[in-house]
């Protein structure tokens, strides 16, 4: 079985198939792999799960630096990171930058890794 | 809410509470990462893939060079890769190594990434 699927947008929520059902063709993994290297690096998952956990949802830099014990510029870098890989919005409120998880963004990597079987 | 988790082992396939109900520790993001950065590469990603897809869920590197088209060393690399990151278990027969999935692996990320509403 090496069913080549549909090519996706990079941007698209709706990328890819169950990676245990068809092998995965190279735009698709190249598309995924940006999503999974973005969340493969400790501070960054951290800052994922600190925005996820505070109230509304949404945090500012200025909520995230503390916690990770990082400079401002390290945490606006890894968030950044985060935006381009379509798991987080940025807005601006004054001087701030506020972020939010994108809907469904993470529950559609979870259904690609997750096994038929287990759905 | 900065809840720190209790810290498990890293090739604990019961790692971690999902990323959004509460703030993740250090140590739990290091192990997690390690797991992610694994899958955060489109080569390893489509071996992940060819493997799970593969008749009975398990193939030997020969068969996995051809449709990556790289050279068996370098599939070999990746391959320790995701066996390091507890994703595949490789079995020698003969003189071939055979990978699988390890069951339950992707699954447990699945349920990491998944938001409570959706789970």
């Amino acid at each position: 079985m090496t069913t080549v699927l549909p090519v996706l947008d990079l941007g698209s929520d709706l990328c890819c198939a169950p990676i245990v059902r068809d092998a995965m063709s190279a735009q698709d993994a190249a598309n995924l792999a940006l999503k999974f290297k973005a969340i493969g690096e400790p501070t960054r998952l951290r800052l994922l799960s600190l925005v996820a956990a505070h109230d509304g949802a949404e945090a500012c830099v200025c909520d995230l630096t503390e916690p990770v014990n990082l400079s401002q510029g390290t945490v606006s870098h890894h968030l950044k990171v985060l935006v381009d890989a379509g798991l987080l919005t940025r807005s601006k409120r004054g001087t701030w930058s506020f972020y939010a998880l994108v809907p469904g963004a993470l529950d559609n990597l979870a259904d690609i890794l997750r096994t038929p079987a287990a759905q």
